[in-house]
């Protein structure tokens, strides 16, 4: 299976679809995934803001990932205003297998590294956006409407996460990367998992 | 000495000014302050989202904390953009005492430490605001006309910063905490440094 195509015309960097069980869970538990997504937004803005201070001699790079922290507490902002709304109180949650098992695919030396945080990056945003997709005729509104919008911005990050990747990664063969590091978050999305979070497996509850 | 007024007045919390031959030296030292000053937005917006992730359950707080988070990654933009324009490299530097002087006077036990926190912040957008407004004069343009524009968003920080802190501080006097963490904050900020920069001392080079 190859589904790397090119990005300008919005290559698909995932290789499983979510199973169709975890959209018909997510209908049901929306308010866990509200609180669990509103979770994703923080990380997603902790991890571009660590990208920033790790990589500051890259202008480029460090401005483009700065918009999009930005952007991702915007959304985070958002979520929050609509659990006020659905009366959905925060309570603490367990995170999700799947960032940790990403991040176990981070190799440790650079150049390396930054190529595999930012495929990384493209993964995350990748699913995200397809999750958001699928979520849209599974829930009411508010919640479809929003998630509609973020479908786009995620597609837009997405898009982001691979120019940048694309751009830093001197002689490696990224395309060959990003496919190694797909399989294992495929495996993530999609193979059985005893929890439900936004980005889990498929439910065995 | 009471310096400290009303909020809503635009309560002044800083016990010292900053001594005059800082702005001598940072108008020397421009290039060094721009990126001394990219690193201070950026933790600036780092220790914002520390505080979203510290207290999850505080929608007020968090969504407010997100919104300045936000405006401190877009001056980081600002500032960085400005090192393009003025050609000035990033490199590496150590940070100053000031943000590690303030931390020591945290008090580690809640609801404290949020109170703490909260009056640090505003404390060190008091600086910020002061040191502007200050390099204004002896900055040219375009840092000049930057900073002139910051001077007025850290003035609005620190108001928020206080009343967040007014509001959660619970049956403790604020204001005279504020005074005790403010003592620390003057000295950082006003005696011998042999360091310089955005939050240093009186330069003793």
């Amino acid at each position: 299976m190859n589904a790397v195509s090119d990005i300008a015309t919005g290559m698909n960097v995932l290789l499983a679809p979510t199973p169709q069980r975890w959209f018909e869970v997510a209908g049901e538990r929306w308010g866990e995934l509200l609180i669990d997504h509103a979770n994703c937004e923080k990380k997603a803005a902790s991890t571009a803001l660590s990208l920033i201070f790790t990589y500051p001699e890259d202008f480029a790079l460090t401005d483009r990932i700065s918009r999009l922290a930005r952007e991702e507490l915007r959304h985070f902002e958002q979520v929050q205003k609509l659990m006020r709304e659905l009366q959905v109180p925060f309570r603490r949650l367990s995170p999700s297998r799947y960032a940790e098992g990403l991040r176990r695919t981070l190799r440790t030396r650079e150049p390396q590294r930054l190529l595999d945080l930012l495929l990384c990056g493209a993964l995350i945003e990748a699913r995200s956006c397809e999750r958001f997709e699928g979520l849209v005729s599974v829930l009411q509104q508010p919640m479809a409407g929003l998630y509609a919008g973020l479908a786009q911005s995620e597609a837009r990050h997405r898009g982001l996460y691979l120019r940048l990747a694309e751009t830093r990664a001197g002689d490696e063969d990224w395309r060959a990367r990003l496919r190694v590091m797909a399989e294992v978050e495929a495996d993530l999305a999609t193979s059985k998992d005893p929890q439900f979070r936004f980005h889990s497996g498929e439910p065995a509850l």
